[in-house]
């Protein structure tokens, strides 16, 4: 009876056709009204070095769970998750390089192996269509444009490396607005870093986004730009762990949390 | 015993020293944490179409109180004031002129007058101050810039004409922490209804506010609009009502509610 009620949520319903292997693409759409989180598995040697940079930077990398080592379910997100499987495509590295691009992780699990689940963007995207707020990536059907900034981290143990936001363009009436609405998600990036002169963070040029999709910014629009989960990504580039998992960009983990449920207000 | 206590309030002591004329200058400063509140006395034939202006235009126009015909006093607002005697300076108005800027109403005083007592930006500068946020033309010592806009108010019978906004100028990350906070007040104009190029919403030139004095706006600033309580002084001028009183700019009804108590969050 509560497996019927587990399979009868969107969000075990798309984990289940993940794991079948019946869904390999972005999870973007899937599960609409479910948190969907990044992704990032470390060995324990690491892991709290890596679970205090998230503290010390929680903008970028709000921890929505972390489990023991070794540990493949994560009951505080998901019933019967399986992180091994559950994630429509993987990212394996060595030493900071990609070795290999799993569609699953058993080959790749150890016993030492620490999950990280970050939020992410999406949470807040839905409370922004929700407020007529317009989503430029969104209406062009592309990844939102990601840069790296010259805002610094806080450094914790190796992991050390500039901020990523994610950008948003908007008419000011709509930045306002949007700062409101996102402000209520602080456990997902919560509100903007910055808006309007993207110089002043250090992006040279809006149209070379470093992650994602360049998307057009209209008349009277300025760009709004928010603390990016791809953050916690691009620090373990840099800091190149023995080890790492990720998930696929766009393949994310989702969670039977409700974004209406993260909302502080 | 109750009059020793409300002697000990700074707001009741305030309005006592105006009463008795020992102050008459501007408010800003006195009784710091007291919510001041901008004046508009209408005759009871206009009152209806004014009210119903300021709740159609909340946001430049939050009503504080509202009196009965003739009634002097605003219970809900503190004990014991008088409206004819507790404001510094006031302007009268016939058929749009001024007429007289006395130090008290008495000998204009009529049955018909109904008195309205607009919110005013002085609640959330202090909100700000206490964020960190700098206010530009307090500490230049100026009274704030204030424009007429290209954006309508809501007509209600005679009443209409611009909004009329106030501007701080700070950097991208002060104003997105100026939008949480003045969120909180919405019976203060609440949130920004505009930030970054002045031209989107009519004003043509920065330096040369409609009301109140210039302040400077220093690289890697941009200009934040919040709607006005001059709205209403502004759209009364243009109204022409045959009579109308008003306070003089900068001396405002200290109240006895606290800022903090307008809060929302």
């Amino acid at each position: 009876m509560s497996i019927t009620l587990q399979t009868a949520l969107p969000s075990v319903a798309a984990r289940l056709a993940i794991r079948r292997g019946d869904h390999r693409g972005p999870t973007a759409g899937l599960a609409a009204g479910y948190v969907q989180g990044n992704l990032a598995i470390l060995p324990a040697s690491h892991a709290a070095d890596f679970l205090k940079f998230c503290v010390l930077n929680p903008q970028s990398c709000p921890v929505l769970a972390v489990s023991e080592p070794g540990q493949t379910a994560l009951p505080t997100l998901g019933q019967d998750i399986d992180i091994r499987t559950d994630v429509p495509g993987y990212r394996v590295f060595r030493d900071g390089e990609l070795v290999a691009e799993p569609e699953q992780i058993d080959a790749f699990w150890r016993d030492d192996l620490v999950t990280f689940v970050i939020g992410c963007s999406f949470s807040f995207e839905e409370a922004l269509l929700q407020n007529a707020v317009p989503i430029r990536h969104i209406e062009q059907g592309r990844n939102v444009p990601m840069y790296r900034t010259s805002i610094p981290t806080h450094p914790a143990g190796p992991f050390h490396g500039p901020l990523v936001v994610s950008m948003r363009p908007m008419r000011p009436a709509q930045a306002i607005r949007a700062i409101q609405v996102t402000s209520r998600f602080p456990a997902v990036h919560g509100a903007p870093v910055h808006l309007g002169d993207p110089a002043l963070i250090g992006i040279a040029d809006l149209t070379r986004p470093d992650y994602g999709d360049p998307v057009e910014i209209r008349e009277h629009e300025i760009p709004v730009f928010w603390a990016c989960g791809v953050t916690p990504q691009s620090v373990i580039a840099t800091t190149k762990p023995p080890f790492c998992i990720t998930h696929a960009p766009g393949k994310m983990l989702i969670t039977d949390l409700l974004n209406a449920h993260l909302a502080a207000l």
